[in-house]
């Protein structure tokens, strides 16, 4: 079932517009190449709307915002909006600073995201108004754990309900919520964290996944999770003595550009709640 | 004949100015080392005068433009046309938004570009003033096919005719013209279409080759084609088992790190029409 | 003793804010992954005070800077001196343009840097307030050789006296000084300069090992510089044929991820003078 996602965007190559931070970019554009997808990036004010007009998905990351692109991510929003296109906010960050927080919660006040990607901190900061987040990692006391789980899985359902947007809250557990069902993953590893970026890539990663499966969102986002932490898994399993952080960086895009919908099927670790 | 191209980047050292996208700039500070150049990366108006003055060649590249890059390549440009220094214009994206279009027009009107290096699709917007491009990728309905070949070559060279600079055109078949020869180039692997950057990185690779060669300018820019895409076939000659395209991005830059003289003359394969 | 300070920064996981270039800020980034620190990366005026807030050391890169960036600095600067925070400052490129070294300058006037890190040439810019830069490698007139290197060592401690700086000299020679001592470093090898970013990523390395380790601040930069010199060498040590600097770019921070105190107290190479 969530294999169907992934070969859906090796054929139908999603063009994706990324508004998104200069740390991570490259791998965002080449985890984008890697899954089948076509990535573009512009955040110049007078740039976006031409390009997301002939785009099929809209990616926001506010990494590294500053006053111009803030005012990129508003204009490509609203054209986004207009043209019925997928659009998805990855809110890095939120919760660190007040303009971090102000301006993912004023982007989500002007434009309606098809889905909301972040860690469980950035995630609260925007349900709540306000957070505690330890630069743009999560806290610690947010975790989602099996103990939390159950008020997790409810909190993010409806967050998903109130905002009209698929939820996914990402970490040692992944959360992916519509109003009624959330996705509970389990791929991964822990050692994913120590490389800068994999949540950004995975941001590119399920808007070309939600553009290329129209009719499955909430599954095309659980398969984008599952596609990541699979690949991080896989990565993981070809380290030689002496790899380190930036191998390991490599060795994910690579399985996400080997991984066909069999390998996910196969590798995908979730249940239903 | 072509190696020796490469020979003289690596004796000579070029500085290359680089006003390029923060997608893939990483990239292409590391292949312009791996080939013997330095690079340098400056956008800020108020800084380029002094870093173009510095160098001996001055590569733009359109790929994140912003109102305050642009006039960063408007300034560093008149400024290197002044010193009588290479330039090279990369339109990334021309025809994929009126900014892009108008943008590279605009600095063709007022910049002697040495260089232009694109894809089908953006070359033929510089040519006819519009186009369509699917975002950063050429359309197939433009490609360069061996039935079209005739036909490219005379537009190579018109084009190059009426704007006084070389035109590199690049995709399955490369071609670099003046306005009476044509390089018609077939190596690389269609496998770099996959890897992000792999044009922004040739056009750092020829400012370079350029800068390097001065009495041999369509030489060295062929030479820089040919060296891109025979780097393409000796970096995927070495790929493995779980391999793909962040793994293939390396190799292909540590190609051109060991690349020589001999191994260029060995490896290239083009006619001149 | 200089063990201890990496085994330090794992311990206390220094969280490190960056106004970095775009060029190597994703290798800044991981490489603080690597050696257990935590970055976040911020140039926008209104965000950074809050983002430094949150921070324990504040790394300033001035490789492509701009005016918002330059603004951002100014005030991330002063913000990190009130509270009593780490701030280092790397001046890419001062010497080669008037922007780079008058921003430079300007920072030092205003702002108290625990230390500064850069190439001879760079530092001798600041020293004397003009200098030769061959774009952002340093002069070879300027070289810290066997020669010139009691009156280098005498130059650093008393640029270190004059700023109440530590001094962060690198090139084949790596010099830390104190007003009072001085690291005389051999580590590292001449091919890392055949990467770029090797000096930013020290950079960010840096200052999170002067955050971890607020007692020994001369041995914490010394440290830094001692482990990226041997990750170099370690690095180096894992190539194969056909490798090259894309390749050896991953080994070294692969080896910083994988370096611990007794590996560094084992490879370093210093005296001090």
């Amino acid at each position: 079932m969530l294999g169907n996602c992934i070969e859906n965007v090796r054929k139908n190559v999603p063009l994706v517009h990324n508004i998104t931070n200069y740390v991570t970019v490259n791998d965002v554009a080449n985890v984008l190449l890697a899954c089948g997808g076509s990535p573009i990036m512009s955040d110049e004010p007078e740039d976006v709307e031409d390009i997301t007009g002939i785009c099929g998905g809209l990616n926001i990351n506010i990494g590294t915002l500053n006053k111009s692109s803030i005012e990129g991510m508003y204009r490509a929003g609203r054209k986004a909006n207009e043209l019925g296109h997928i659009v998805l906010l990855d809110p890095v960050g939120a919760g660190a600073s007040a303009l971090r927080t102000n301006t993912a919660l004023g982007l989500m006040n002007e434009i309606a995201f098809s889905a909301i990607r972040g860690n469980i901190s950035e995630i609260k900061t925007l349900a709540l108004g306000s957070g505690t987040t330890k630069g743009v990692d999560a806290d610690l006391a947010d975790a989602v754990t099996e103990e939390s789980l159950e008020s997790a899985v409810i909190f993010a359902k409806e967050f998903a309900k109130k905002t009209g947007s698929l939820i996914a809250i990402t970490g040692a557990i992944d959360l992916v919520a519509d109003a009624d069902r959330c996705y509970v993953i389990r791929n991964g590893r822990p050692e994913m964290g120590r490389i800068t970026g994999t949540g950004c890539q995975l941001s590119g990663m399920m808007t070309a996944f939600l553009v290329a499966n129209p009719d499955a969102r909430l599954e095309a986002a659980a398969a984008a999770v599952c596609a990541m932490g699979l690949a991080g898994e896989i990565g993981w399993s070809g380290m030689q003595d002496g790899d380190g952080n930036a191998t390991y960086r490599n060795r994910i895009i690579d399985a996400i550009y080997n991984m066909d919908g069999q390998i996910l099927d196969k590798g995908a670790r979730y249940e239903i709640r």
